[in-house]
């Protein structure tokens, strides 16, 4: 259990060198963070975008990386493909998504899902710390899937899982959210929760807790689960939030952003990696986050390869 | 506009006191709201439920109404179809529910449509102050239409705009919300949302200015607004929030809710008078503020009605 985002930093300590790929580069607060996030030793950039617009965001910036490739591309889905290459020749890589559309983006890790993905789906994973929440919370999906059916909804669960596996919880609590916690017919997300729930219940979705169909303030408010004597596997303890679609989920994880005090860190999941993802509009800190996690998240996989190797 | 739920109640000044009618009076924290607006002179108490239990909690902790009616009711239908009938009987009153289903408050109400009813839908608002907006928002609906269809978000929208209207907001700034601006063939809500902004620039919905679909951030945010160079209608500067349904909008207002020093009140509408309601874990400053600002409303419509009279 992680109390904030700088905590998954401090528990990681130092960790091998990940190349970061940022696709569409050219954004100004984006190669601030990566100044930053390089400085401090956790990546080395590979800026794939508008060579000029990134050239000239870093010397108006003064900004100098200890050691960063630049490769020129024009249209986002040169980019895209591009950097999917550099993805696959770097063995300690990771992306990181800039100036481009996500769309784009997906499409090239889609036309190699062989080569990237571990899923079914790709999905959004938000990192978030909140002023009165007690720990880290992950919330998802805000940004990929629109109107997930019950298997995209399994989908988006599992890759939200091993991502807070790989983070170090053994069994992260997720909540099915709803606006209740009896199922009920009218309310298909209610009827999709329950099921989920079973299917941890018989084993046949491990490595976590699953409560659902639960309502936001039974999933993060302990007092909440008091007043209503709530008797359910999570009383207002979740570490990962699953809402029911992406508009519910987007509005929800922006409420959050706009708490004050709260921190960020965004990610597609479902691929090999993590793959780095913020708003246009977040801020420096926010893309710092994301850019130090998915090096710290990326290391760790390296490790596993290796530890992989020597077992066999 | 008003900048805090506070403002309202400091611009209404002296009110003629209303009756409120409490629908499952039993509730702690509810009785202690209506001790508090009692004393300050806003409301007379009816208090419709277990005659036993809410004298055992006026009791316990010395509640002492300056002038006080309890009904003595059993079910959860009684307490509401009594309530209907005091509310009926009282020129100047409005109702509270309490410790009651809503749903049963709903029957009763909708049994009642000729008496009760001025839209064709029966929605919920949550007037709610955040301490990063510079002005109150508006939020709907949270806890009444599961899926609206394009009908029923119309009608939720007019509810909203009525009762800002009331509330004295000549036009208040509407945003349907989406996770997106572009209308998106594969997301219902931002064909509504479009439909409805189209129904108000060519006159049908008027007294209002509505936006959509547009997304949280562009809604309440300026500087995202700014940053994204938006050039919608509304800016950053929204007074109404309608989510495209319960879902969305619960966990939204949930999470609202939750933001350190926000204040919260909550109403039925679409009925002649509002009718307050809060969630039972609410605090009691939460619902003494939705007995107060519906004492307010509830008092305007009076007036409204007496001007009526006199005009005539």
């Amino acid at each position: 259990m992680f109390r904030n985002l700088n905590e998954i930093i401090e528990k990681a300590g130092k960790i091998n060198t990940q190349k970061i790929i940022i696709v569409g580069a050219e954004e100004e607060k984006l190669l601030k963070a990566t100044k930053k996030a390089s400085s401090l030793g956790y990546i080395e950039p590979i800026l794939v975008g508008n060579k000029d617009k990134i050239v000239e965001i870093i010397e108006k910036n003064n900004i100098n990386f200890p050691s960063m490739t630049i490769i020129d591309a024009e249209t986002n889905e040169e980019k895209s493909n591009i950097s999917c290459e550099e993805l696959y020749k770097h063995k300690d890589s990771f992306m990181m998504k800039g100036l481009v559309d996500t769309s784009d983006v997906l499409k090239a890790i889609l036309k190699r899902k062989k080569d990237f993905m571990v899923s079914n789906l790709i999905s959004h994973i938000s990192l978030i710390e909140l002023p009165y929440y007690e720990k880290i919370i992950g919330l998802s999906d805000t940004s990929v899937n629109i109107k997930p059916d019950l298997n995209g909804k399994i989908d988006i669960v599992k890759n939200s899982r091993d991502f807070f596996n790989k983070l170090g919880y053994e069994l992260p609590k997720i909540s099915i959210l709803s606006a209740i916690e009896k199922v009920n017919n009218k309310m298909q997300d209610t009827i999709d929760a329950d099921y989920i729930k079973k299917l941890n219940q018989s084993g046949e979705l491990n490595k976590c807790i699953i409560e659902g169909p639960i309502s936001l303030d039974l999933s993060i408010d302990k007092k909440s689960a008091e007043i209503k004597k709530y008797d359910g596997l999570i009383k207002g303890d979740a570490d990962i939030l699953i809402t029911p679609d992406l508009v519910s989920g987007n509005l929800l994880g922006k409420s959050f952003n706009y708490t004050p005090n709260s921190k960020f860190a965004g990610f597609i999941v479902g691929t090999k990696k993590p793959i780095g993802l913020t708003s246009r509009a977040s801020s420096i800190e926010n893309k710092l986050y994301s850019m130090i996690i998915g090096a710290i998240i990326s290391a760790g996989d390296d490790d596993e390869r290796t530890k992989d190797v020597i077992n066999n």
